[in-house]
């Protein structure tokens, strides 16, 4: 879970719980265990993201399936961060509000879909009890949508699907190169890669990691932001900028890990 | 304190205590008396509305003094709402941030002052290290304020100067008549008239009243939303459409409560 998604629970009186599945091999019973060994009867929600932020991966229905029979058994909401939803590349993307329509709320973003960030625009789609004491709670918290936001957002839904076709084509050409340079495996989807470089830390740790990057005018989000379990990895974003700019960007980096890409594998 | 912002307290884990200070003679020492009465050691800040919302009164500096002195002696912050601070009339509006800058945030709008309320823009003034706390805060509740929003306020700032002074004299022009027809007291300054019609609710009610009011076409706020203390009154905003609209639905409530007018009195 990324750090504003957990700070967004405290913040309605609840307690985020860290589920380290975001590296490794995934299995419904690796899943399964992970969840098992976390779930309480104070536990009110789980949170699920595909495309994943900050992996890149996809659930797949398998998976998905998984979760939510996990969820039934324990009577649980969940939270489905689908804000990437328009970015997979190597197959379709699920929602598992598909799967377990009864206790899913789905959360959509113009920021990532239409590149909106700007605008502060987005939807929830959910059972339709919750949609009711969602829009009464929304009067206390943010009142509205911002106006322009509203008309720029039905724009974009009308007239948007050709841009999202392109960005999409573009995005996964440049997150195709970004993880051959850097030798990792190609995103299924979304606009990250998560990079372990444990092998480049010195006694400074991750932070000291990202302050030489920075010399390189190279930002990353350290791994810690998405739990405790990911003191080693960076997460490097390769939409943020043109194309060309952020090659150049995974050029440093993978200078300064010492990647060993694809091509040089090729050769 | 209107229902919007003691929400915004629970939000934040915080219990809010109304200080019913809304009618009746306003003094330092009343003020004193009622806030004396209420305050303990969890408590952490007042909230002071000036222009009131919802009575139009606007706090003298003497009061504000008083209650930035009570502030002072008891270590609190003061939440200075100042959203309507464009459209006082009968005097200058002061800032309980002149008075006790060292304690004092201070929340204007874009949606009040320039009539921007659909582009969900304000701003908050306050001692330097509370905002810096308050925007790493930010980072995790709305991250931004919406682009599109601040490049209208920064218009607004820059070009709206007219517009305020035009709206200042209509809204003046506007509140008076409704005052004057309903037979209250005109408004010092903000948006509303709050008027009490106790002497025509039934057993059902000031919830009865007002749905009788909505078979008039006629929208108000229930005095409840500003607190326990107000069972009988209305709040009236007379800037919520073009002002003979407003000046028509002010005659029908006039005649639904037996209203004698200013007008009448002359006669």
């Amino acid at each position: 879970m990324e750090e504003e998604a957990a700070v967004l629970v405290v913040n309605a009186h609840g307690v985020p719980v860290e589920v380290p599945v975001l590296t490794g091999d995934l299995s419904v019973d690796s899943i399964r265990r992970e969840l098992a060994g976390r779930v309480s009867d104070r536990t009110a929600a789980l949170y699920v993201s595909t495309p994943s932020n900050p992996t890149g991966r996809l659930l797949c229905r398998e998976l998905l399936e998984g979760i939510a029979e996990f969820a039934r058994a324990h009577h649980l909401w969940i939270w489905s961060d689908e804000v990437y939803e328009d970015y997979a590349y190597t197959d379709r993307h699920v929602s598992i509000g598909e799967i377990a329509p009864e206790r899913t709320l789905s959360v959509f973003s113009f920021s990532k879909a239409y590149g909106l960030a700007g605008y502060r625009c987005g939807y929830l789609a959910g059972p339709s009890a919750v949609m009711a004491a969602a829009r009464r709670a929304a009067t206390y918290v943010w009142s509205s949508a911002p106006t322009p936001s509203q008309l720029i957002a039905v724009r974009a839904l009308c007239e948007g699907g050709e841009w999202v076709a392109r960005a999409r084509q573009s995005y996964r050409e440049v997150g195709d190169r970004a993880a051959d340079r850097l030798g990792v495996t190609r995103p299924d989807g979304g606009t990250f890669l998560f990079v372990d470089v444990g092998h480049r830390l010195d006694g400074r740790g991750l932070i000291g990691f990202l302050e030489d990057c920075l010399e390189d005018n190279l930002i990353l989000t350290p791994g810690t932001s998405f739990g405790a379990d990911y003191p080693t990895s960076v997460r490097l974003c390769f939409t943020c900028a043109a194309p060309e700019v952020v090659l150049r960007g995974v050029d440093r980096l993978a200078t300064r890990i010492g990647a060993r890409s694809r091509a040089d594998d090729d050769r």
